[in-house]
């Protein structure tokens, strides 16, 4: 699975962290444990040196993505990350910059949809999105709030939403034929997390404007929650587009786990540089007479 | 101009960057020195290590700026960076990535306007990409190209470019109105320069792909377009928009400079957190009790 290229250079692979957290056939919420370790360092201080040491191949792999848009290529890397308010979204964002280059990486948050936004599609804002080949888009909440929030709240009937799960299936499909690889997470946190989360941002004066009365009212809806993110990863998790669940309690093996399955998919990917399509030699000559 | 917050933790404050790269009245490109070192630190070195110092400050400003407009602000930071080819605008970009947060970035690129986006007005596929409320944009080219290579090229006749220059004044006014400052800045390298860069890209094969023949076309324009940067760095260097050249032969100071003139502009733009709008006590009872 995780392809080596120039041998030698690479940490050595370990096995897949994906397959660990890959939702399958009979997946359950309930069975994952928001503080589990799954695979890695288990402190705190390797994991981190562990994220850093990607860097480099990360940034090689972006840079031969990006290349090989330029010699007509299409693909690209679409991380969508989904999650309970407080899970991590934004610090999962920051491990994901940490390793990689600014140039390569499209950030795209989905709040509430705007009045336009409303009037139109809910997958027309984010096709906008999409993240041009060559590129790595990260979305900060996605179309998956469209069967998530929209469900729960019931904001649209049933008869409504219900056909969603295979309207994404198949949309999914249409960008991995236009190029789009998908790495679906949803950040998990046990509830007793969040409380500690937001009893933390209502301590601190530079964090309360993060916090939001509205927060506790989802979070008196947890159940319904769990069931509406259940349906949509057991109903969505495709094989053109997989769904991974990863244990979000501990944000040192988050960022380590979000980090691994990066570079396990750009390795798959395994993007490569264009042929030179010109005479380097007399292009050299040009240059120096120019 | 420099302000201070929370005093004692930031560095002393130098004199203003940015005046020192002001285009001002009677601007001449052919007076600037690509290589000069204009204020700060003479040492790639000492220059690295100021830049990376500046983060923890650039970090909290964006906190402080995205938090503002949580709490209803309109204010966001555009950073346009324009120059030819080699110019260092990818280099630049990381200098900015390197000092800040990667979730209140917003970086686009502009190439060649698509079919799509030729059907429409120049400046709409601009608008598209201006960062929202609360965060930092950054263009990688702009709407400048359509006063400089659509003016060398004769990409479009004279009397359709020559009105650009006060619609592009007049569209940088609102935008600043709905909350947008600019920070417009050339990266000005010499001809020699752009012509060892382009010598380092055909020596390396994992570079070759960034070379274009067409490079060496636009080098052979050279004049033609330090003409036309100069009719747009001085006509469209606005009192609400003002344009900076910066020397950026040597990479670091092109880096130390921008970084500099960010902190600069984030400081006087002065972001702060919003008032708190809910009861801290009870909600902190609503969250123990949930």
């Amino acid at each position: 699975m995780a392809k080596k290229d120039k041998g030698g250079k690479r940490a050595p692979a370990a096995a897949p962290v994906r397959e660990l957290l890959r939702v399958g056939p009979g997946f359950r919420l309930a069975d994952v444990d928001a503080r589990r370790v799954v695979a890695g360092p288990a402190d705190k201080v390797r994991a981190a040196a562990e994220v850093g040491a990607l860097e480099p191949e990360v940034t090689e792999w972006q840079e031969k993505l990006y290349a090989e848009s330029k010699g007509g290529g299409n693909r690209r890397l679409l991380v969508v990350l989904q999650g309970m308010d407080t899970s991590g979204k934004g610090g999962a964002i920051k491990a994901i910059d940490r390793v990689s280059e600014p140039l390569g990486l499209r950030i795209a948050q989905f709040g509430a949809p705007t009045k336009k936004e409303l009037k139109k599609h809910y997958l027309w804002r984010i096709e906008q999105k999409l993240p041009p080949p060559g590129a790595i888009g990260v979305f900060d909440r996605s179309h998956y709030e469209d069967v998530l929030v929209v469900r729960v709240r019931n904001l649209v009937p049933a008869d409504i939403w219900e056909p969603r799960y295979d309207e994404i299936n198949a949309w999914e499909k249409a960008c991995v034929e236009a190029g789009v690889t998908f790495l679906k997470c949803m950040l998990f946190i046990s509830p007793e997390e969040q409380r500690q989360r937001l009893l933390d941002r209502l301590a601190d004066p530079t964090k309360q404007w993060k916090y939001r009365p509205g927060d506790v009212d989802d979070r008196l809806l947890w159940p319904d929650f769990m069931e509406a993110y259940e349906a949509a990863l057991t109903r969505c998790s495709t094989d053109h587009a997989p769904w991974y669940v990863i244990p979000a309690d501990r944000k040192w093996h988050r960022n380590w786990l979000l980090a691994r399955m990066v570079v396990e998919t750009l390795r798959e990917m395994n993007p490569q540089y264009p042929a030179t399509t010109f005479d380097v030699a007399a292009e050299t000559r040009r240059v120096q007479e120019s």
